[in-house]
């Protein structure tokens, strides 16, 4: 009897500009500036050479130079997605782009470009957009929680139909009679809704794999639902295991009320690996790296991922009972809960918030890394992980060249690439179109 | 006394999907797909090999299987030139983007990043969307020609003051101290408007250019009175000399009433070369493109031309007096104009159109072709041209390797790329910031 595939690990790199921890552009050696397309191409050749599923990159609508570095001054996503598309050949490229400050059909038009670019390795990270700082850059005021995810679980539903409008076959480009497109094999969506109006169809052929690749991290009740029903691949944000665990748990358990299967959402928990060459090492690695944090800059980091003004609170002090917006990000819920738990300091939180702004921070040596995060796959807590190195390029290379090798020997990583497109990384079909099948 | 620099011609690629001729994909050889990124790739080689200033890609926002075939199914420009962003090298990169149908602050950002990943060669292709058959995918009503350019002035005002908003310098990433940024370098825009309010700044820093440059090619009084005031290069769409020395004179005369002068702008009308060994060989060459037209899609591509249905006129009559609509393209009043003067048919209007949409078609040998090209430029009709292959890659190599070798040798074009950026190779100095210097 053969045996059935081995389950194995997805790794995407969340590439936040200078490096997730909020000073590790301070580390010697370290890339200072998330302008420099050469430095991005570099640590693209890194995730390649990590055989990485994706690279991924967040992005937010404002400047605000007390916040994170990479927050502030940094390329745009689908612009730097897709110059990074020309020159990779095997990594995933997933953008984020708000649903909120968008609208469909240039998301659609602009991931189905993407996704021809690069033959096949198009993501779009959806986001409802947690802050509402860029809302006066668009000249309207910043929609609440349920109205933001209402708008978005719409607009998922009209770019997904645009990408299904055209059959596969839709471009005949027959010389001898001069019939370039046949007119029957594409069709409009014919959208209305409370949000949108959207006629197509759209002005590109069926993307290379079908639909590019849906991304989504809402952590709130909406978020879980929406990705739910329509996301690839959950990124998830989570302090422990047991967390990740039941949050792993909860999101495959809604799977099949959508006609769904657990194996079509694939669950990368973020983590920040912090490594030595031993345990040791690994812990006065990160205890420099927080000694590069400054107060000023993780208070109002701290106060930014809260979601409201906590300079005014007593630094030595338990953090105090702050009540959550309505609207508060699934990072601040899990900071708050962690902080309550385990009864931590105003700065020992935003020390934890400096290193990944929230996110898991984990230290030790490659086998020490290694055995966590097999831990956490094989105990159904992960599918595997959103890798958010501390800065770069050292901080990656450490992972792809200490942690990939281990999880190999294991059996537990690809040692090549064995498809061409992002779908193919993941394991997922090229579905069908709604349309044309 | 040393010579004055010497006034030569600027050159720019219009890169239209497969061709600019309606039917040119049915050539033998020709790309029949524009989706096909790699062959998008061989094309920009070709321009960065016949050295020209810039690439240049229009859009539209619709799909419409009987019209252009690139009309319906194309790459999306930003994503297409930020491919090429990184895997060309001096070659400028200009892509269209609405100004009806996008917003200012993420066009200014598009544009800021595509300007770092190029390293100082973006451009912006500001238009306002002749073409209302786009609305139903964005949910809305086309706004008439007035309201879209008065939208259009403010819009690119607001993009150009979210690209000055911060100082060269302001990026500091001093490790020793940790400021990554300083805040007192800069600053909000603030704009509050009829159409916008934007506030500011861009979350990316300076671009390399300064400010990328601004395109544009709108034929009608506001479209001239926009570009004499915020263009640094103006595409024309003219059909003879004298028309087009008019239009020059007349652009270059209104510089000064906005503080210009007149080498700030760039003009170069669209011609779609067809080359031969010989003028009689070139001829038949252009008949055979015309000879691939079918009748439906002239008459399609006539209408949509137009902005109204010409279907029912007699083919073989002189052209109707047809009345434009207010909201009418240029390509229309000259494709009209050009008509009456010539006493043409519908049937002699449509093959026009079918072979450049309304451009300038020149037919010739090299030495006629460049003859021409040269007339043109020293008579000031044109500071260059923005040349329009008829489909690739041989209507473009016939260029770059027949005529661009007759124009070096005239010293009337480079011999090689004298600069780094877009803006070196159009001879314009970076700007300063309205705010910084």
């Amino acid at each position: 009897m053969p045996a059935s595939p081995e389950r194995r690990m997805h790794l995407g790199l969340f590439i936040l500009g200078t490096g997730s921890h909020v000073a590790g552009w301070r580390h010697p050696g370290a890339m200072t500036s998330f302008q420099d397309f050469e430095q991005v191409q570099a640590i693209a050749r890194i995730a390649e050479r990590g055989l990485f599923d994706l690279i991924f990159m967040g992005d937010n609508l404002y400047a605000d130079p007390g916040a994170h570095p990479s927050y502030t001054l940094r390329l745009e996503p689908l612009t730097m997605l897709a110059a990074l598309a020309a020159v990779t050949r095997h990594v995933g490229l997933g953008a984020t782009v708000s649903t909120t400050y968008s609208d469909p059909w240039t998301v659609a038009r602009a991931f189905a470009s993407l996704d021809h670019i690069s033959k096949g390795r198009a993501a779009w990270n959806a986001v409802t957009t947690a802050s509402g700082q860029g809302a006066g850059n668009f000249g309207t005021v910043h929609p609440d929680h349920a109205r933001r995810y209402e708008r978005a679980a719409e607009f998922v539903d009209v770019v997904k139909g645009l990408w299904d409008c055209w059959a596969d076959d839709a471009l005949v480009a027959d010389r001898a009679t001069g019939t370039y497109i046949d007119p029957a094999r594409l069709r409009p969506l014919d959208h209305e809704g409370p949000f949108f109006k959207v006629q197509g169809p759209i002005n590109i052929g069926r993307a290379p794999q079908g639909q590019p690749i849906v991304l989504q991290a809402g952590g709130s009740e909406p978020g879980q639902a929406l990705a739910a029903r329509t996301a690839d691949v959950v990124f998830s944000v989570v302090q422990d295991f047991g967390e990740s665990q039941a949050q792993y748990a909860a999101l495959k358990k809604r799977l099949p009320s959508y006609g769904r299967a657990p194996e079509d959402v694939t669950v990368l928990p973020g983590v920040m690996p912090v490594m030595g060459r031993t345990d040791r090492e690994a812990r006065d690695k990160l205890a420099a790296l927080q000694g590069y944090v400054t107060g000023s800059n993780a208070l109002q980091l701290l106060s930014d991922r809260l979601g409201q003004d906590i300079t005014r609170y007593a630094l030595d002090e338990p953090v105090p009972d702050i009540a959550l917006p309505d609207s508060s990000h699934g990072f601040a819920r899990v900071m708050l809960a962690k902080a309550r738990r385990e009864g931590l300091t105003l700065r020992q939180l935003y020390d934890l918030v400096a290193a990944a702004r929230g996110h898991w921070v984990l230290c030790g040596s490659p086998e020490t890394i290694a055995d966590t995060l097999q831990h956490w796959f094989e105990e159904r807590a992960a599918d595997g992980f959103n890798v958010m190195p501390a800065h770069f390029p050292e901080g990656f290379d450490d992972f792809v060249d200490g942690v990939v090798p281990i999880l190999q020997e294991r059996d537990l990583f690809r040692r090549a690439y064995e498809g061409e497109t992002l779908r193919d990384h993941l394991g997922l079909p090229r579905p069908k179109s709604r349309f044309w099948g």
